[in-house]
C-alpha cells in the first residue's frame, strides 16, 4: 500500500446491484490528488456527453484525497461530483465533516456510483467492502429521523452517514448531501443526483488508518501549526464564518434584498457576535481541525435544536438580508429546515429572494403563491417556502428548479430578478464591491460560485507580510477591490490555483491560506510527508490549475462556450444602498478582464477553448479539441 | 540594510569619468533577485534601442543576487550582461569564481557601465567605495601579465580581478571575460564590450559579507548539503565536466568535425579521465563550494602553466573533437591561449572549425589563410588560429567576426558551414540527438545556447526519484531523448525556468538541480533563510520566466521576429558518424514544437511576441506591445 492513501476505489452500479474495487497507480494519484481533480478525471473518462443529469446514466462520485485521514486541521474535505441537474454542466460541492476521513478508514478513496436502483437503498461501506441495503425506511424521512433509521440498520457504534435529503428525493435541482446532519456538499444539486439514483445515502464505518510516509516529517507541521494558531484569539473559532457581517455591511457589500443593495438596517441583529451572545449553545468541528468555526445554535420557542448545527455566513446572507429578514432565531428555524430537507441553502435564499422581488413586482401574486404575502422581510413565508420548495408542493415546485429555469416558467420580465451564472443562483458575495468576483462567477465550471479563490479585500492586504500567506505566489502589491485591470485578474489567476487545489487534495478555505493558519509551504511539507513525493508548490499548484482545465473542457463538452461566460445584468446597474451606492461593473472593463484571464490561464480568447499548449503542459494531451470534437458537436 | 544584499548599484559613466551610487528597493530585489533578470531590467529601461553594442552607449551590466555572498556550494555565480557585438541582441554570460562574492563584500550588488573612456582605464571598487584609474600599462598585455600589473597598481591583499583580454581590446566579437584568470563570462561578446569601452578590468575587495534573515535556517540547509553531497564519488569532482566525453562518443552525440558527426575516434584520449591520468595537477573550486569541478593542468613541454586552469568540456570539444583534435597536450595549450587572449573557447573553436570546413571544399585556400593548412586535425594551425583570432590578424581579422560574418564577407557558399543561430555559434552539444535543444538553441536570447535548460538524456531519468531532482516539477514520466513532441516541449519548457532562474539567482547548473546535490525545494530554503522573505518555488521559477521573457522582449525591440527562432541547415541533415549516424531534425516536426513551445511560454504563435497576459502575469506591463511600439519599428 502506498502512504496516505488506499489506492484503491469503490465502484457501485446501482442498476445491476452490484459493486467492485477499482486500483488506480500511483501516478494517476500524484496528477490528481483526489477531490475535484480525480473525480473530474473519472468524468471526463466514463461520462457520456448529453446524458440527464438526473437519469441513471449520471455518475455520482465521492472523493477524497491523498491526505485525506491525517489529523491535520482543515484538512478533511471531500469532494461530490457529477453532471450537474442545475447547470447541465461540471457539478462539484465540497463537505467537511467525518465522513471523508472514515471512507478512507474503511478501505476506499472514494467511492464512483452509477446507474439507479430499482428502489430506495443505501450504501453500507466497511473493512474494504461495500453492500447495497433496503433504505425503503428512511426514504421520504427528515434528515435525523432518516440517520437514525439507517444507523439502527446498520447498527454498528460510530457510522458516519452522507445523505440526500426530501428535497434530493424530490429531484429539487438544488438539493445538498449532508453528513452527520451538519456538513453540507452544498452546491450544483448533487442531492438530487443521489435522490435520482434511488440512493438515500452511503454509511461508512473504518478503523484502519492510513500511514504517512515520515511521521517525524508530519508531526513537524502538526507542531508548527499547535505553536502558530491561536485559537482564543481567531474571530473564526469565537465568531464562526458570520463573524464578518457587520463590516460587509459597512462596506457596502452585503447582499441585500436580492442583491438590490449592499447594506442591510439589522446588519448586527444577524451577526455572528449577535449569535454568539443569544442563541449559541456550542462550537462544532470537523475531523482533525482546532478551528471549530461550526455553529450549534437552540431556540426553543422554535423548537431549533443543536442537532442540526447553525447557520453559517452563507446561509444568514442567503435567508436573511438577502430577503430582508434581520431576526436572527428566524433564520435559526430557516437553518434547520434547510438540514431537515437537506437543500442548498444559497441556491434555496436565492429562488425565494427572486421570488419576493417578483411579487413584488406583481410577476407573481398571491394566486401564485397559494396566499403567501412574499414580500422582503417576511419571515413566515420564507419558512414556509423552504418546506414547499423541499416538498415541492405549489410554488415551490416552480422554485424548486432554479431561478432561471423558474423564470423561464414564470416568463412576464421575471428572468431580471434571477440572478444565476450558467443557472447556479449568485452565492453571496458582491461583484461590485468586490471584483476579482465578476471573473470568478462569469468563468467558474460550476456557475457562480464563491470558491474560486479567496475574495478582493484580501489582495488589499498583500504587502503586509504577516497578513499576506499568499506572499509565496509573490503576491506582494497590494491591489484594491474595486480594481478590475490585470493586476487583479492574475492575483485571482494565481489564487484560483491554490482554490483549486484545495478542492482537490480536501483542504478547507478557512483554515488554508486566507485565514494565515496554514502557510501555504507548510502545506507542501504536510502533502510531502504524508504521501513521500518530492513535491513542490509549483507541483501542487499545477493540480489545482489541471482541475479547472478539465471542469472547462467538461462544460465544453456538453455544449458550453465562453458565451455562458456572464454575468446577470443586475451586475451592471447600481447598487441602490450603502457605501457603495451607485458603484456598477462596466461592461467593456468586464469583457477586457475576461479576455486577458482566458490568455493567461491558457486559454484560446477567441474560443475560450484550453489551448493546445495548455493541455500538453497540464499532462491533459488525452482532452485536445479534436478528442472531443464529436461529442462538442452534440 | 536588507538581508542578504546592499541594496546598492555602484552606476559608472566611463565617459564623464564619474561613479555614484543607486540604492534599490526591496521589492525590486524580489521581483527580479539579481544576474540576469536585475541586469535585463537595467537594459530594458534605459539602453536606447539601435545603438552600436560596441560604441560608447551601450551598456555593460556585472550583476550578483540575493545570495551571492554565502557559502552555499554553486550559489556564487554573477551574470556579465550588454547588448552583444555578436548577434545585435540580447547578451549574457555568466561566471562563477571568486569576484561576485567580492564584489558583495565592498558594498555592491552589482555594477552599471555607461560611455567609453578617452583612454584605457580600470575600475576599483572597494568599500562603498569606486575609482577610475589609469591602466595603460596593462593594456595590450596577456592576461596573466595584465592581472599582475593591475594587482600590484592596486596593492592591496586579496583584490580579485575581472577583466578583459586582447580579443577583448581588438573588439573580437566573441571576446570574454574572466575573473582570477580561470573563470569565464564567456558567451556573447562581453569582453568586446568591456574593451570597446577603453575598460580593461575591474579590481574588486571588501569585507562587509552580507548578513543572511535566518542563520540557522540558513545552517540547517548547509548540513542538509554536507550530509547528502558525496564528493568522493562524485565524477564531477573526480574527472571535471569533460567526465562524460567517452558517454556522449558512445551515444553518437560529442560534436566532431564541425558538427559533420557524432563520434570521434579519439574521444578517450581528450576524457575528463585522461586528463586525470595525464596532465591534471589540482583540482580548483569557486567561492565557498564544496565541488571543486575546475582542473588545473600541467603541460611543461608546451609551456601550460595551471595558473590559466585547465579545459572545461566546451573547451576540449569544440577545439578537440571538432576540429578533429585528439591530442590533449594540444588542447590545454590552446585552453591557455584563450585564456590569455580572453576569447570564448566554443566561438573560438566553431570559428576554426567553419575556416577548416571551407579549406577542405575549396573556400578558402593557403592563400587566404597565409599559408596555414587548415585541414581537420591540424594542431598546429589551430593553435596559430587562436592567436591571429586574438590579434586579429589575417585570416583571424575575419574570423574574429563570428562566423555569420565570416561567411558574408568570404561568400562562396561558406554559409553552409557557418554554424549559429542568430549570429552565436553553436554550443557543443547535438541537437539531433538530444532534441530539446533544437526548441533551446533557436529560441534562447543569446542565439545558440547550451545553458537554456538541461540536457535531454536528464529527461529519460524522470522516473526515477533518486535520480530525479525536478520531481518538484512534476516531472516524474521519462522522455526519450530523440523525442520533440508535446511532453518534450513541456519538460523543456518547465526547466528552462529553472535555469533561467539560476542565471538570475546566480546558482550553478553544475551543482544544482542536475547533478541533484541541491534539490529545488532546498534552494527555496535557502533564498528564504538568506532575504527573509516567505517564497516559493513558484514564485522563484516566475522570475526565471520574468527574465526569459524580458530578454525575448529585448531582442524584438532591436528587430528581431519569430523568423531569427531558425537552426542551421545542418542540423536537419544527417549525422555522418557514430550510434545516430543518419538521424536528422524534421522541418515539419521542428516547426510544430516550436509554435506549442510559443504557446506554452505564453508568446503569441503567430508573432513570437509575449501575450499581453503573460506580460500582466509577470508585472511586465510596462513592456507590452504598444509600449515598445516605436522602438521595434525601428
Amino acid at each position: 500500500m502506498p502512504y496516505g492513501f488506499n489506492g484503491k476505489i469503490l465502484r457501485v452500479d446501482l442498476t445491476e446491484g452490484k459493486t467492485w474495487t477499482e486500483e488506480l497507480p500511483e501516478s494517476i494519484y500524484r496528477r490528481y490528488l483526489g477531490g475535484g481533480a480525480l473525480a473530474t478525471y473519472y468524468l471526463l473518462k466514463e461520462l457520456k456527453p448529453g446524458v440527464d443529469p438526473l437519469g441513471p446514466e449520471n455518475m455520482l462520485i465521492l472523493m477524497c484525497s491523498v491526505i485525506t485521514g491525517m489529523n491535520m486541521s482543515g484538512a478533511n474535505r471531500f469532494s461530490a461530483v457529477a453532471k450537474s441537474p442545475l447547470t447541465g454542466g461540471y457539478g462539484e460541492a465540497e463537505a467537511s465533516g467525518y465522513w471523508g476521513p472514515e471512507l478512507k478508514f474503511a478501505g476506499f478513496d472514494g467511492i464512483v456510483i452509477q446507474g439507479k436502483a430499482p428502489q430506495p437503498v443505501y450504501l453500507w461501506v466497511h473493512d474494504g467492502q461495500a453492500e447495497i441495503r433496503d433504505a425503503s425506511k428512511a426514504w421520504g424521512k427528515l434528515a435525523g429521523e432518516a440517520e437514525e433509521i439507517i444507523k439502527a440498520d446498520v447498527g454498528v457504534k460510530g457510522v458516519r452517514l452522507l445523505q440526500t435529503g426530501v428535497a434530493g428525493e424530490n429531484l429539487v435541482r438544488y438539493a445538498a448531501l449532508v453528513n452527520e446532519l451538519k456538513h453540507f456538499n452544498g452546491r450544483c444539486g448533487m442531492g438530487a443526483v443521489m435522490g435520482s439514483k434511488n440512493l438515500k445515502g452511503i454509511a461508512v464505518r473504518g478503523k484502519n488508518k492510513p500511514q504517512p510516509a515520515d511521521k517525524e516529517a508530519m508531526f513537524t507541521v502538526y507542531k508548527w501549526f499547535k505553536e502558530h494558531y491561536d485559537r482564543e484569539n481567531d474571530p473564526m473559532h469565537d465568531m464562526g464564518t458570520s463573524r464578518g457581517v457587520p463590516s460587509l455591511d459597512q462596506d457596502g457589500i452585503l447582499p441585500t434584498r436580492n442583491f438590490r443593495e449592499g447594506s442591510f438596517e439589522f446588519a448586527r441583529e444577524i451577526s455572528g457576535k449577535t449569535m454568539k451572545e443569544t442563541i449559541l449553545v456550542n462550537r462544532g468541528t470537523c475531523y482533525g481541525c482546532s478551528v471549530a468555526c461550526k455553529r450549534e445554535v437552540k431556540v426553543e420557542e422554535l423548537g431549533v435544536d443543536p442537532r442540526y448545527g447553525g447557520p453559517e455566513y452563507e446561509t444568514i446572507a442567503a435567508n436573511g438580508s438577502l430577503l430582508g429578514i434581520g431576526n436572527l432565531k428566524s433564520i435559526a428555524l430557516a437553518n434547520q429546515l434547510l438540514g431537515q430537507y437537506v437543500l442548498d441553502s444559497i441556491s434555496t435564499g436565492m429562488a425565494i429572494a427572486f421570488a419576493m422581488e417578483c411579487y413584488e413586482n406583481g410577476i407573481l401574486t398571491k394566486e401564485d403563491t397559494g396566499g403567501l404575502e412574499l414580500n422582503f422581510g417576511n419571515e413566515e413565508a420564507a419558512i414556509k417556502l423552504i418546506e414547499m420548495i423541499g416538498r415541492r408542493e405549489g410554488i415551490g415546485d416552480i422554485l424548486a428548479e432554479g431561478v432561471k429555469r423558474a423564470a423561464e416558467k414564470i416568463g412576464k420580465g421575471a428572468e431580471k430578478f434571477a440572478l444565476h451564472v450558467k443557472g447556479q443562483e449568485l452565492p453571496m458575495h458582491e461583484p461590485r464591491g468586490k471584483r476579482s468576483l465578476a471573473i470568478a462567477y462569469a468563468t467558474s465550471p460550476t456557475g457562480a460560485d464563491h470558491m474560486e479563490a479567496p475574495h478582493d479585500p484580501f489582495y488589499e492586504a498583500f504587502g503586509h507580510e504577516e497578513m499576506n500567506p499568499l506572499s509565496p505566489l509573490g503576491l506582494v502589491e497590494p491591489v484594491d477591490r474595486l480594481d478590475l485591470g490585470p493586476k487583479k485578474v492574475k492575483a485571482f489567476y494565481y489564487c484560483q490555483a491554490v482554490w483549486s487545489l484545495y478542492n482537490s487534495v480536501g483542504m478547507c478555505d478557512f483554515d488554508g491560506v486566507p485565514i494565515g493558519h496554514v502557510r501555504l509551504e507548510k502545506l507542501v511539507e504536510f502533502v510531502r510527508s504524508v504521501t513521500g513525493w518530492n513535491t513542490s508548490l509549483w507541483e501542487l499548484l499545477k493540480v489545482g490549475e489541471r482541475a479547472n482545465t478539465m471542469a472547462r473542457i467538461f462544460n465544453f463538452r456538453e455544449g458550453f462556450t465562453k458565451a455562458d461566460d456572464t454575468l446577470p445584468d443586475r451586475m451592471f446597474e447600481g447598487l441602490q444602498s450603502g457605501a457603495l451606492k451607485g458603484k456598477k461593473l462596466d461592461r467593456k472593463e468586464f469583457a477586457e478582464a475576461l479576455r486577458l484571464y482566458y490568455q493567461m490561464a491558457g486559454w484560446d480568447p477567441d474560443t475560450g477553448y484550453p489551448t493546445r499548449a495548455k493541455l500538453a503542459e497540464l499532462d491533459l494531451d488525452w482532452l485536445a479539441p479534436e478528442q472531443i470534437a464529436t461529442s462538442a458537436a452534440d
